[in-house]
C-alpha cells in the first residue's frame, strides 16, 4: 500500500497533538470548568488514532520518496485540523462541525480569522487552545519551510536549500537537527513577548495567550476587541516588535546565532528589502492617517499606523481599529498589503519577500535583454546565481495564487458574498492573515454569519496559501498518481 | 539629435490623423453645425506639426534602431491623443483639457470610458469623431500587434514574429504588406456589421457609428443608454458576433482568406481556447442569470449574457443593464473577466488567450518536473516549442500587469475613490474595457464626476495596458538612454 510510508510521521504529529490537548484539559481541570472533558476525550481519540498508525507503520524508511514528501505534507495540514478540532465540537459553545474546522484550520494556518465572538467569557481552555493551535501551527509551517519545501521546490523554495541532497529520504535527520535550534529560539522570543506584555500591564492569562498569537502571526486575541482593548503605546509596540520578529527567517537567526555573527541576519537581502518596506509604508500610512483622520500627535499615529501594517504584512491580523475610517486609501492600500507577507522560514504568509525580490531581479534582466539583445547579464540572489528554474518557480506560484484567488473570489460570490467581502475574504483566507474588507469580515467583524458553504472554500483557500500552491496542486495531476 | 529617425514616421501619422479629422468636419458643414470649425482648426494645428516633423526628419531610414522602434510606439500612444483632443477642447461642449484628453485617449486606446453625458444631444460631428478614434485605435493598435511587438518581443509577442529579421530597420516594408491587407479586412468587416445593423432597424449614423466601435472593440455608443437603446434581439446578437470578430487575430484571418484554407483560422489554438471559454463562460452566465433575476426565457438569458460577456472579454464595454442586479456573483466574475481579453493580433486589450495558454503550459511543464526531475518534457505552442524566453516574457508581463494594477488602484484610492471604484477603474482602465463596477463608474455611470487627478491616472493606465507594460517600463531605464 502506497500510503504506509506517511503513517509514521502522521502517528507522531497525532501523539503531539493529543500531549498539546492535555495542556488546556490541565488548565481547565485546575480552575474547575467542565469543558476539561472535551478536551481529555479528544486527547484520547487522536492519541488512539496515532497508535493504530503507528502500528500498521511501514518500518523502512527508505521507501518514503519524493512523492511521499508532498503527501505527507498535505497530509498534516488536512487530517490534523480534523482531530483538532474535535475539542471545539465537543465543547460546551455549541459549534457546528463546520465552525469547529473554520477556526482549528484558521488557528493551525496561523490566519486568525475567527467565527466566535463573545471571547471575554469563553472558557479559558478554549482560549488557550486557539493560541495554542497558532502557536503549533507557526512552528510548524517554519520547519516545513526549512526541510520540506527547499526539496519540494515549493515556489522557489529550493533558494533555500541547505544542502544538495536531492533526495527526500533524507530530509527527516535534518529537520530533528534545524527544528531543535528554531524550537527554542520560537519558545524564547514567545517568553520574552509574555513577560514584557506582562510587565507592561496586561493579565497573565492575556500576556502568555497574546505572546503566542504574536509570535506565531497568527492574530487570535482573548477579547473581541482584540488589541483594542490593551491601548497601551508600550504593548502596541511590543506587539508590533514581535509580529515582526515573527516574519523574519529563524533558520537564519539560528545560524546567526551559531556563529554569533549578527551581520548575517542584519546584511541578509531578503531581511533588509522586508525591513525597509515596513518602514516606508508605515511611514506613508502614519503621515496620511495624522494628516486625514485627525490623531492627536504624529507618535499616535505612527504607533497606530505602524501596528496595523505590520499586522497585515505579517498576516498576523490583529485588528486594532477598523482603519477604513482612516480615509479611502486604507481599504485599497491594506487589500494589497494582504498579498505581501514576510520573510521566507518564518510563520508568515503571503508572497513573502524574497519572491518579489526574485521577480524584481527577473524583471530587470529581461528589461536590459530587450535594448541589448546579444548582452549577458548575470543577477545574483542570497549569494547564488539567478537561474531560470528558480524564476520559473517564482512566476509560476504567483500563477498559481492569481487563479486560486480569481476562483476562490468567484465561488464566494456565488455564495452571496459581495464584491468587497469576496475578493478580501479571498485574499485573506490565501495570505494568511485574518480579518478582510468591509462590514462583515472586516476589522470590525467576524466569519459567523457566513454561510457554511463560504466557510469551506475559506478552509480550502487557508489550507492552499499555507502549502505555497504548488505542494497541493501537483497531487492534483494525474501523472503524480501513477505507480 | 538621437530622436530624429522618429519624425519622419510621427509626421506621417500626424498627417493621417489630420486627414480623420476632416470626415468629422465635412460632414458637420453638410448638416450646418457650427462645430466644423473646431475640426478644421484641429486639422489645420496637426497638418503643420506634421509638416514640421516632416522637415526635419532624418533621410537616413537606416538609423531608426530597435531602441527607435520602443521610443517610436510610446510616442505615438503620447503624442496623437494629445492632437487628437484638440475638436473636443474646441468644440461648444465647454469640455476642460483634463476631459478632452481623457475622452481622447479613452478612444485611440479603444477603452471606451467617457466623461459626457446625453450623448443624444451632442452634434453628430463629435459623436462620428470619437466612433472615427477608436475605430483608428483600433486599426492602429492591430498593426502594433502584427509588425511592431514582436520585433519588441512585448510580453511574449515574439511567438508571433512573422520572419526571423531581429532588426527594426525592416519593420517598415512589411507593416505597408500586411498593414493594406488587415485593413481591407477590417473595413470590411465594419461595412458588413453596419448594413447589418441598418437592415435590422438602426438609424443609417447609429449603425455607421456602432458598427466602428463594435469591431474596434472600443464601445462609444451614441445615446446614454448604449445597447439597451436597440433591445431587438437580433441587433444584439450581431453586436456580439462582431465584437468577437474583432477580438479574433486579424493576420491569421488574411493569411486563411489567402491560402483559402479556413482551417487554418479555425484549428488555430488560441482562437479554438478563446471560442470555448467565450461559450463556456456565457452558458454559465446565461444560466446564473436566468436562475436568479427571472428572465423571461432560457433564450433571452442567453441572450443578454452572451452580450455582455462578450462585451467584456472583448474588451468593448458596451453596457446593456447594470449586470450587478443580476446577482452577487456578476460583479466579482465580471471583474475578473476585466483581465482576460481577446486573441494577440486583435484589437481587444487585456492579457490576452496566448499568455494564459504559455502560463498553463508552463505549469504543467513545472509541475511534472517536480514528481520526475530527470524528465524532459517538451510543449508546444502556435507550433513552436514553448522555450525558456518566452514563458518568461509572458510571466514578466504579467507581474508588471500586477504591480501597475496595485499601483494604479492605489494612487486611485488616494484620490478618495472607494475600494469597488478603485479597483475596478484600474482593472478596466489597464485592460481597455471601459466600464468598471459600482455605482459611480459601473455601466450605469459615468467618469465626469471623478476628480482630475484620478483621470490622468486613468490616463496612464490606458496607455499602458494598450503598450502592453513592457514597452513603456523599457524607457524607465536610466540605461536606455545611454547612446
Amino acid at each position: 500500500m502506497v500510503l504506509r510510508p506517511l503513517f509514521s510521521p502522521l502517528a507522531g504529529l497525532l501523539f503531539a497533538l493529543a500531549a498539546a490537548m492535555e495542556v488546556p484539559a490541565l488548565f481547565d481541570y485546575i480552575v474547575h470548568n467542565k469543558e476539561w472533558e472535551a478536551f481529555q476525550m479528544s486527547a484520547i481519540v487522536t492519541l488512539f488514532t496515532g497508535l493504530a498508525l503507528f502500528l500498521v507503520r511501514d518500518r523502512d524508511s527508505s521507501h518514503f520518496s519524493l512523492k511521499h514528501g508532498y503527501l505527507f505534507t498535505v497530509a498534516c495540514w488536512i487530517l490534523l485540523p480534523l482531530y483538532a478540532a474535535l475539542p471545539f465540537y465537543w465543547s460546551s459553545q455549541d459549534m457546528t462541525f463546520t465552525d469547529a474546522v473554520f477556526e482549528t484550520i484558521s488557528g493551525l494556518t496561523t490566519t486568525g480569522a475567527t467565527i466566535l465572538t463573545g471571547l471575554e467569557h469563553l472558557p479559558p481552555g478554549i482560549l488557550l487552545w486557539r493560541a495554542l493551535l497558532q502557536w503549533i501551527g507557526g512552528i510548524g509551517i517554519v520547519v516545513m519551510a526549512i526541510s520540506i519545501f527547499p526539496v519540494l521546490k515549493t515556489g522557489g523554495m529550493q533558494l533555500f536549500k541547505l544542502e544538495s541532497s536531492e533526495t527526500a529520504g533524507k530530509i527527516f535527520p535534518r529537520i530533528q537537527d534545524i527544528a531543535i535550534g528554531v524550537f527554542a529560539i520560537y519558545s524564547g522570543l514567545t517568553i520574552l513577548c509574555a513577560l514584557i506584555y506582562y510587565s507592561e500591564g496586561m493579565g497573565t492569562f492575556d500576556a502568555i495567550v497574546h505572546a503566542m498569537t504574536t509570535l506565531s502571526t497568527g492574530g487570535f486575541s482573548t477579547t473581541d476587541q482584540s488589541f483594542a482593548a490593551f491601548p497601551d503605546k508600550g504593548i502596541i509596540w511590543t506587539g508590533s516588535i514581535f509580529m515582526f520578529l515573527g516574519s523574519v527567517p529563524f533558520s537564519l537567526m539560528l545560524f546567526s546565532m551559531k556563529k554569533r555573527q549578527w551581520s548575517l541576519f542584519f546584511l541578509d537581502s531578503q531581511v533588509q528589502i522586508y525591513a525597509a518596506f515596513v518602514c516606508v509604508v508605515s511611514f506613508i500610512c502614519a503621515y496620511l492617517y495624522y494628516e486625514n483622520s485627525g490623531a492627536q500627535d504624529f507618535f499616535t499615529a505612527l504607533t497606530l499606523a505602524t501596528f496595523n501594517v505590520i499586522s497585515v504584512i505579517t498576516t498576523t491580523g490583529y485588528a486594532f481599529e477598523d482603519y477604513s475610517l482612516w480615509g479611502t486609501f486604507a481599504p485599497v492600500l491594506f487589500f494589497f498589503l494582504t498579498f505581501v507577507g514576510g520573510c521566507s522560514g518564518s510563520t508568515a504568509g503571503g508572497v513573502k519577500m524574497f519572491r518579489f525580490h526574485v521577480l524584481w531581479l527577473s524583471c530587470l534582466q529581461q528589461l536590459r535583454r530587450l535594448i541589448y539583445p546579444n548582452g549577458i547579464f548575470l543577477q545574483k540572489i542570497e549569494g547564488k546565481p539567478l537561474n531560470n528554474e528558480l524564476s520559473q518557480s517564482v512566476l509560476i506560484y504567483i500563477f498559481m495564487l492569481i487563479i486560486s484567488f480569481a476562483v476562490i473570489s468567484t465561488c464566494l460570490s456565488f455564495t452571496g458574498l459581495d464584491f468587497t467581502t469576496a475578493l478580501s475574504g479571498a485574499a485573506t483566507a490565501l495570505s494568511n492573515v485574518g480579518p478582510g474588507l468591509g462590514s462583515i469580515i472586516g476589522p470590525a467583524g467576524n466569519f459567523q454569519s457566513l454561510p457554511d458553504s463560504a466557510k469551506w472554500i475559506l478552509d480550502i483557500g487557508m489550507i492552499l496559501g499555507r502549502l505555497e500552491y504548488v505542494t497541493i496542486i501537483v497531487l492534483l495531476q494525474p501523472r503524480f498518481w501513477h505507480y
